[in-house]
């Protein structure tokens, strides 16, 4: 990199002279116009001025910036809202912006230094602005002096955040993702320095697994999680997963769905599991919510027909996998059905089937930022209503006629889950698909029976690549069959009685699923950590930061 | 409301005759046309068939109601997915969709007993589906036996739900949302019944305060509250809630911000408050987010540039007022910014308003729902930029202007804040603005202080009516400022070591601010009570259900 770098520096150095002479500016050119046209004696004149006045540099004011006579470089005093209202006298360009049709625009941009590399009369900075980068030199000119170049080399840190004034100019950046312009510095002011010493660097962070250089462990980059998910991948997974939260309301606000908040501090145990964060309320004994399973429910009961909740959930399982956390996003949904539990697949089904093909159109960038880090192909999968739905029985079989054993009435491992992933990509061509009909007894306690073979339940999951996305079903809305199952699994009546009460009033057949954001995020990109796709993960072992 | 019922009753028989001879049924009409075409021997034999078999009633496969020999009334065995795949066979329609247009189709519904009035040898029903209600009449006829009007007026209570297939014909029915047509019944299933009596009845539930009759408390109407929110203005208030948090995302995402989602479970007190909710997280304490604020700055912190959240948010406060829940959902933003904090309020008065009008114009029914019922009129507002922005001590002057008495620094009061909104509304004709510049000592240790000032500070609230709906400021992001007031505030600096930490590694200035999704709606509203606009609301006295 550092070879291809200087190679086109010194292109550049040569396109300053032109670029600076080009009579069309297009933006944020008002009291640069007049600049760019003072004599070349006026110019030496100021360059001078500049030198003398800062042996010591003091602090500049930002709103000062544009007055040709303030010091072309320093650190601002802290931007405390001094001016007299929001409006910016100046236009700041993003970065992401800044292409070949820029070129000869000079522009204000604020962003963080990424690498600086002090060299000579020069020095070559990256900058970086969420996910795109954009390589700015400040080398000795008319218009830059030594001073100035010498107190960017020594002021000037990795992620410290920068305004600079520049001209856009053509070169060939590989390594940065403005690769056809670079940034000529004119300007150059401190908005934000580092204090102290970086934990870790970013570009270490943020390094492939596969690629040689330094890496940072996991931990240690979780634990300095706000410069870790400063490296353009990590940003790149939370703009998806931003993307997977629109998409799901989208496309569910269509279908008809309405979103709801339900409690997450809850008397008694949400699920009636022993895994659950308890706390005192007031006095009483409550605990958080597992899921929002028994109020999505209630609101079905109240005729809401068709809800949705994206909300935290709470998990105390003591689980240290790669795709367990403590506390996640759980994307619910709940729905009146008319005849059959099928009713709810197939909207799960165009559900995903649209946030895949959603995320694919409007972050292919993000996902090649993913891809490249991770090396991972993308998931494939057919249209609605075409990828398989297979009975929990004929899943069985296929995993037997595979050589693996599996009992008639048994939950599939995960290892069985991935074997069977495998066989039906073979088979049928997509990565993801959906297994109905688990047995009863690996299902929980509010999962409607099979109306011919009660050892079956009206449920599904669904998978990407062998593991499990979504987990759903029909729900019991008869109150004596459901107490029968609350009875049979040993659960206290009096631990879930508003849950229960909701079924006295004519509950109307339903049905539901429930999703967790962090690992639809994970499987789809491939990911391979769950850790990876929570801003700030929660497991047995971590509660910090 | 009976005597009209009556009237139209009479009316709709003299329809059936012709409406039934109707050539051109639009939907759901296969089978259907088929017995439009049996001869009245046929119908007669049909009629005196099910009058003998129906003696003792059996249940009814659902799957089996389209064949011309099952049993035109009846309970359906439980719904349990019986059908092969989800493919209903038979059509549905919505009942809001029927008015005057569809007259003359046979439709089938599946929808909540209202109410249900038998009289002679007919049943008067108005059926509910969510917001809306339609008038069904079971009346003796060719189609209809006196045993199913019967079986009907014994066996059908409010709150069953019901599928109904019947005619539908011209009707005038003032009480009801489609008050120009009714549905005559020719088959009718119970689908789901109530078990017991019902501990409220919804239409005293949904009675206004100042309509005569029975009216539910509203402590009694939360006890029971999946009853409750059968309340077509109750139904009303939660799909407005979902409008607004939609809308609050379209717009953010358009203004360039992203969706996160921070953890709830922390380490420490979020805020360094004592009213917190505290548990025991695998041995180490651990409380619940009183805010995402510390949080949503530490993802500004690692560029994440613009976000918002919407999530739960934990206060442990013993205040029982018509504003304070210990639950609530906050809709969070945070933003990077140039120069000023009143970029924020720019984006927070184009969020509001864009709310306001979506809401206006998605949401015209249910509005005209929820203000028949509490009696109230629309807020009034200015477009975005002209809603005024009062500095605090501005504010002080136009309360003492008005007789008022106000300390310099000191908070405004709740009867403060409501005589300021008055005034406000008096002199510029809107109930929603902004007061900038709090007092430094009334607003939280990461308070940007104000420049020239710190006795005052960069921060806002906006209000309507009022009342203080958004919260926000210019946060501190420089780390010895912000040292010095965790210091000042006596904050142990180890309880927000992560949060601290971000500020190491160069901070952008930045604002934000928080909302209260359930005061938005109340004040939006103006529905007197944010109980009402919790789906399941939690208070220093309730945790159930």
């Amino acid at each position: 990199m550092s070879e291809g770098n200087e190679k086109f520096v010194q292109d550049n150095n040569q396109q300053v002279g032109s670029s600076s002479e080009d009579p069309s500016p297009k933006e944020g050119a008002g009291s640069e116009k007049r600049q760019q046209k003072l004599s070349k004696a006026e110019r030496i004149a100021l360059r001078n001025q500049a030198n003398s006045e800062n042996s010591l540099v003091s602090k500049i004011d930002y709103l000062s910036v544009h007055d040709d006579t303030t010091q072309n470089f320093g650190e601002y005093h802290l931007i405390q809202s001094q001016a007299v209202a929001a409006s910016a006298s100046r236009v700041f360009s993003s970065v992401s912006s800044l292409n070949k049709d820029r070129v000869g625009e000079q522009v204000w941009i604020r962003a963080r230094v990424d690498t600086i590399r002090p060299k000579g009369r020069s020095a070559f900075l990256v900058l970086r602005q969420s996910q795109y980068t954009l390589q700015a030199v400040v080398s000795e000119s008319d218009r830059v002096s030594r001073q100035m170049v010498k107190w960017i080399s020594k002021e000037v840190g990795e992620e410290c955040i920068l305004d600079i004034y520049g001209n856009v100019v053509e070169a060939t950046v590989k390594s940065c993702s403005q690769h056809d312009v670079e940034l000529q510095v004119w300007k150059l002011y401190i908005v934000s320095k580092v204090k102290g010493r970086l934990p870790i660097r970013v570009e270490d962070a943020g390094r492939p697994e596969w690629q040689e250089g330094v890496h940072v462990l996991r931990d240690t980059r979780l634990d300095n999680r706000v410069l870790d998910l400063r490296v353009p991948s990590q940003q790149a997974i939370f703009r998806i997963q931003s993307g997977v939260c629109q998409l799901f309301r989208e496309i569910l606000l269509r279908e008809g769905f309405i979103e709801i908040h339900s409690p997450k501090i809850i008397a008694g145990a949400s699920e009636g599991g022993a895994e659950v964060f308890k706390l005192n309320y007031f006095g009483q004994n409550a605990c958080l919510a597992q899921s929002p399973q028994l109020y999505k429910q209630m609101a079905i009961c109240a005729d809401l027909d068709r809800v949705f909740e994206i909300g935290p959930v709470f998990r105390a399982e003591n689980s240290y996998t790669h795709r367990h956390l403590c506390e996640f996003t759980g994307l619910d949904i709940e729905m009146a059905i008319r005849d059959h539990y099928f009713e709810v697949v197939d909207v799960l089904e165009r559900l995903f089937i649209g946030i895949f093909e959603g995320i694919r159109q409007r972050f292919a960038n993000e996902i090649e930022l993913v891809q490249q880090k991770f090396q991972i192909s993308p998931i494939t999968y057919l249209p609605p209503g075409q990828n398989p739905r297979l009975h929990f029985p004929e899943a069985v079989q296929l995993l037997r006629e595979n050589g693996y054993v599996i009992e008639d009435l048994e939950d599939l491992s995960s290892e069985n889950e991935k074997a069977l992933g495998k066989i039906i990509k073979e088979k049928y061509g997509t990565d993801f698909y959906t297994l109905a009909s688990y047995p009863a007894s690996v299902r929980p306690f509010y999962t409607m029976p099979k109306a011919d073979d009660s050892r079956y339940s009206n449920s599904f999951d669904m998978f990407i690549r062998g593991e499990e996305i979504v987990s759903g079903a029909q729900r019991i809305h008869d109150w004596d069959l459901l107490e029968s199952r609350v009875k049979a699994k040993n659960i206290p009546l009096s631990s879930i009685e508003d849950y229960m009460n909701a079924f006295l009033y004519g509950a109307p057949p339903h049905g539901g699923a429930g999703i967790g954001l962090e690992r639809v995020v994970m499987l789809y990109l491939g990911v391979g950590n769950i850790r990876e796709c929570s801003m700030f993960p929660r497991d047995p072992k971590r509660l910090r930061p």
